[in-house]
């Protein structure tokens, strides 16, 4: 519980209205009720705020002009609003215990600040700094190094040599450093086994969604660099890089060896090409299907999206001779201009 | 083992044969052999009709016309099976057992009548009602509702909070509940992570496939409503709704905030764009790409389907010029006006 | 540890340069050192193999025409170090024990020589067999079968009833043998479960990537063939046959009842829609969306590739209108011939 005053002193925003309002919690400004103050981040969001229950809302200064009521005024109120339920809503860790039911290696270290929950499976020579929380069922394999902070929902497998850096948060039954997806053609059309001695690393204040699965590299690393934030149901081959600060959408998969530069962001559904290159501050909207190297910062997109199935199958018939009606409109072009 | 008589009681069907014949099983048409019974669903497999061994086959009055053997006659066959299948092949319940390799914490509570798999692991506050089965490796979070006859495959993780319907079915590593992808854009060009404080609430009678996610809501509650079905490795995004009844094909991925109606049926691989409503009773075929809400009933498509590579190739390179091409044929038609 | 001699004959190539030149490990040709060998497998990265530093490189005859230094000769590089890295870094095999901590069904029957980790969980009537791994945390449903020289990681489900082959490798999180996804439709527009009593079955030598997702068939058994590879995120519906030596790259979808040749390669994230046959030795490239059966090997594409947003949304809106595009050609064309 804070007051409006409290709350804009520590988010760093000015307010209007009466300082001592009480706050307990955070809501969406349709279901906010009294104790609760809310948000408007979108202009599509103004008409609920007249009749919004919220004891506190925190706005744009644009916005605080015309309304009357409490407010906390933050030129990024998304950012203030982070901030404000991390204050009102963060959780305690939880104790620094090791669950009597974890197997852990002897020969692994842990520290004595973290949590390792029932179940958890550490193999030798693992080393798990300071405060590190791994929860229930989590398999940490053999050389791993968990930096300090990390959190592991449960269920994560994480593999042999792989080391993730402060701070990371990996959300349930993600993979992390499986082997790539690497095999020699035979003479006899087979496929052989290339073994996978390559390793993950990945940096400090990365997020990785649940069921993500990350792939350790055939030789060298596989490098997701500080900051990155990758949503659920995400793969990425063996031997990619991702750049800090890149943000990657639910269900992208990045085929091997690909570099992906620094402050991208990579809509949900993309398919990214093996061995391809993107550069610093790429965008790419939803469902791109990237098969070269993207060399310039921007905003890229591809696909076709959604019509009536009727008018659809009709162009996409169409499509079909697309090469066809472009030479018929040359000919034509070629034929008028002869007249 | 039933009669063929039995089964045209049980499953509301009339019959025509042996009504004595003895039924052991279900099988495929082709691969039946006596004791067993089949159907025919589709008239494509007609000509397995004749040639099959099964000692009866589940058809339509349609097909009973011309066909004389050992059959139960229902306009549903499909239905008819499903029914059957139950009969012959459900297996009874496990044991209301807690394995004791479980860690149960003493705050949750437990029904008597439910079955606890090995490794288990129930938090705080937990409510599991009758019924219910948690296969081994599971971890429900702390304050989670497991409503009556509820069925959760080996190593699901559900997150704190979460809400599950009576007799909702969860397969094996699906994750229900975790954070939303939410993230506040700093001046520094990083992401500031959003606390996810909101939950997630799933209705009664609900599917959810293996490796499936389902995220909990930043604020609120993402609301997957009563008889939803979804597939496999679908990802569903924090904050959304989807209407009762709505099916969904695997590997779907649909954004946060987004709205789905009643009966939707959403072809697999499908990527739906964040903060868009779709109508009830909504058809989208597979590999759809959706980036705008649908507010009528109807089928609808996208995509560019298979072709042979070479032709492909030509017909792609032409669609990256399908704007100047318009332009030219339009250019065209000007100049033959004119003259 | 060996000599270059020593590799050259293990791996039956030729080799020229200094014979007892030591090797003890394997790295990119950028990121050797001495002791390492590399290979250049590919033209483009000829310009690094002046530059390495490592001790010894696997080259092409036409290439070792060339290049002085301590080369390995063979027609197939990838291959050959496929084999050195195996003979450099391959690790022994876990000890056989079963963990104090694995929950083993009195029925089930467990090879003396299959090692068993923590949290295992095996059903009634499972038979391991000899040299089988399961790694922490597994789940294997009763009456399942592991044949020889099975690997699976941890976290990996195994529903009951699925025959895996030997050698197989299954990596972390994957499901194997969950439900099809299989409803009848009611009067009411809701589903009907039915009950998926077939099973899954899988060959020798194949390799399923983590979170991986295979169903069990709704009757019959779903076939995965020997040699075939599954990278990580696939979903294979109820009912499908996937021919020997197939591979199959991330995130790809296949609809139940489908059936895939042998020597196919599947690019990643295709989505092939259920009750379609593809024949032998197709390759799709990267993104395909197969909507019909494929009866002739060849390569196949789809999609539309990434450009830049502002292009894109002009040549996308004129897909919405190409098939009113071809008709104004086809105006065109017959005035044009009129006059």
């Amino acid at each position: 519980m804070r007051t409006l005053e409290q709350l804009a002193v520590l988010t760093d925003s000015s307010f209007s209205g009466n300082k001592d309002t009480k706050i307990h919690s955070v809501a969406d400004l349709k279901e906010a009720s009294e104790g609760q103050i809310s948000f408007v981040n979108n202009n599509k969001y103004l008409k609920h705020l007249e009749t919004s229950n919220a004891s506190a809302v925190i706005v744009t200064h644009e916005i605080a002009k015309s309304f009357k009521g409490n407010i906390l005024i933050n030129e990024n109120p998304y950012m203030a609003v982070a901030h404000v339920i991390e204050i009102l809503h963060a959780e305690p860790k939880p104790k620094a215990v090791i669950h009597k039911s974890a197997s852990i290696d002897e020969s692994a270290v842990v520290h004595e600040s973290a949590s390792i929950g029932p179940n958890v499976v550490i193999d030798e020579k693992v080393e798990i700094q300071a405060g590190v929380i791994v929860e229930a069922g989590c398999f940490i394999g053999k050389n791993s190094i968990l930096k300090k902070g990390i959190h592991l929902y449960p269920n994560v497998t994480v593999y042999k040599d792989t080391i993730i850096g402060e701070n990371t948060i990996v959300h349930a039954a993600a993979t992390l450093g499986a082997d790539g997806f690497g095999f020699a053609p035979t003479p006899e059309k087979q496929w052989f086994k290339i073994l996978q001695i390559g390793n993950l690393i990945i940096g400090d204040d990365v997020e990785v969604g649940a069921n993500t699965t990350i792939d350790r590299a055939t030789l060298g690393s596989t490098k997701i660099n500080n900051g990155v934030k990758l949503d659920n149901h995400i793969h990425i081959g063996h031997n990619v890089t991702i750049g800090e600060h890149t943000v990657m959408a639910a269900g992208t998969v990045v085929g091997g060896s690909t570099s992906i530069g620094k402050r991208c962001q990579i809509g949900g559904a993309s398919a990214l090409s093996g061995h391809i290159v993107i550069a610093d501050d790429v965008i790419l909207t939803g469902r791109s299907m990237v098969t070269n190297s993207v060399k310039l910062a921007g905003v890229y997109s591809s696909g076709i999206a959604l019509d009536e199935n009727k008018k659809w199958r009709k162009n996409a018939a169409r499509f079909r001779k697309l090469d066809d009606l472009a030479k018929k409109v040359k000919n034509l072009e070629k034929k008028l201009n002869e007249k």
